[in-house]
């Protein structure tokens, strides 16, 4: 019998290639804001200065950092104080997304978030904030921008490499769902759809990674991802990145798809509806080998050491994710279960 | 390219068969509401009293009408206020549901809604009222119920034609919902996966009426078809059967039963993509025609005719419909267009 409890929150999102200043504009006005905390990375200065040269900004932080430093934070916080800003715009990805929550949640300024990677953020009311190595996240409402304005476009200035990175932790949004403490019919459908989305438009950005038809189709199927994502829940799969990201400094995207095949391997007995999914939009026989095979075939880094986790930090990393596993994970996940996941993403192993 | 403008609506959803009353209870207390105005229909009053006697009811309205006639709900709305309503509990198919958007409206008191049909309109920000036989719909986020408690054992009190025809009647709200003047790829995902539960949800309730379980994929499906009808607006069918249920006193669901394979032959030639849908979802050759193929399995009425609309109505409902049509409508619609779909609808014509 089917029972759950769904909860779907209010989100506007405006999609359109080639429209981010337009749409952003549109978006603020629309939201009756007059004073604008602008936050973006390096790379969106351009696009940050054609919106601040339309709306009126009040202060502007033009650099960020992965994993929402909490003294970053705090500085963000305290220069929409003195700026009095009513809003938050976002331009960039996971990173500056982060950030203007880490400042929502402390103002209570709604966010207008403008991503330019596939990371989801900004469809989340999950926020993060890392001090002393350690990463705390959280969900709450306030950390949902209102309003997300999605270009493709912006996607093309990631270079191949990071695009499929980004893209690859997008399909971990909707894989971790499948199997995260709240998962039911409606969110499965709307990862599922998600996935339908990524998987082709990921195996063509391996080959042609400019088309922007393919951009698109990635972009939407991150968005649905990530939904699907903050209505479920982290599963294991997100706890483990999240540790691994928060302690050891691991770029967030990379350590996304290698991970992803090791925990699917370890769960995907005891979740075969999970395990269908996965395989029917792969149109593979083995989900965990098939999400493998993806990571290879985009040309994703293949391991944890190769992307810097050393081996001494293996067996620390697995018991720091101990106590973070979901009681709901549907397969028992015991200390040397985590050392041996952790273990097999570092060396890289054969998924079979 | 890609480009919409899609709002997401904040909606939380209580599913457990047979939990109607705890998940009602639950929902009332995490709302902090303390003075509630019950409005059920007839045939819900014992699961009525079952609240009742676990909540603060302070006002109560014990018979409901189809349409919402707008005397009806100015004393509703004028019971509310007399008692000081802090939260509007419904009970029941689209009439009360209805009453309970009418009195949100003017009163601002959130809705719990507790459907006993597969109408989906507790998923939805539309109100109607009815006037001078005239009625007039909108959209307000007033009028969306905060908490949806849908259990499927209450669908059960349903006899078998009414829940082939409000099952039919969710079937359209997603058919329609593919060619609305907000369709976007997200709604358009909520309304196939929709279809995919309520199409073989209701080919088995057609021989199996008291299965729970179909009851339960039923009522999912037709939920999801709300959320897709409700996101992407009315479309032709839609303005069609609303003017009609206002104008001549139709049923409500029938009449949807009716009208839908007729709009879908009208609309299909140049709405490719939905036709391309429904007819995956039902495994046919013509979308129409397998519509009009599942009205005729399913055992509901045929025509117009049989519901009571009279032949000389059929020119002046056309008339009325026309300055409704959506702009956006995928084919333009003449009075001539609509004359001849109501009136093959009026004789049951069969769908080529």
């Amino acid at each position: 019998m089917l029972s759950f409890d769904h909860v779907t929150l209010a989100q506007r999102v405006l999609f359109g290639t080639g429209s981010a200043v337009d749409n952003a504009v549109r978006a603020v006005a629309d939201l009756g804001a007059e004073r604008i905390l602008l936050i973006h990375g390096r790379s969106s200065r351009e696009l940050a200065d054609r919106l601040a040269a339309r709306v009126t900004v009040v202060a502007r932080i033009d650099d960020v950092v992965q994993h929402v430093p909490v003294e970053r934070a705090d500085a963000a916080v305290a220069s929409a104080r003195a700026a009095d800003a009513d809003l938050i715009v976002t331009i960039g990805g996971g990173s500056a997304t982060g950030l203007g929550k880490a400042v929502a949640l402390q103002t209570g300024a709604p966010i207008v978030a403008v991503p330019t990677t596939f990371a989801g953020s900004e469809a989340t009311d999950v926020w993060g904030l890392t001090e002393a190595g350690r990463k705390t996240t959280g969900s709450d409402i306030r950390a949902l921008p209102r309003v997300v304005v999605y270009d493709a476009a912006l996607s093309a200035g990631l270079d191949g490499s990071f695009a499929i990175a980004s893209g690859l932790n997008a399909v971990a949004h909707a894989v971790d769902a499948f199997w995260a403490p709240r998962v039911d019919p409606i969110n499965r459908a709307l990862g599922t759809e998600g996935l339908r989305a990524l998987v082709p438009g990921l195996r063509g950005l391996a080959s042609d990674p400019a088309d922007l038809e393919l951009r698109e189709r990635t972009l939407y199927g991150a968005y649905l991802a990530a939904v699907a994502f903050s209505s479920a829940g982290s599963g294991l799969h997100h706890k483990i990145c999240h540790t691994l990201g928060g302690a050891y400094g691991l770029p967030h995207a990379e350590t996304h798809a290698i991970v992803l095949p090791y925990v699917t391997a370890f769960n995907q007995s005891a979740a075969p509806d999970a395990a269908d999914r996965v395989r029917s939009v792969l149109g593979v026989d083995d989900a965990a080998a098939g999400l493998a095979a993806l990571r290879a075939e985009l040309g994703a880094p293949a391991s944890l050491a190769a992307i810097g986790l050393r081996e001494q930090d293996v067996a620390e990393a697995a018991a720091l994710v101990l106590p973070a596993v979901p009681p709901s994970n549907p397969r028992s996940v015991a200390l040397s279960d985590l050392v041996a996941i952790i273990r097999a993403a570092w060396r890289g192993d054969p998924v079979v």
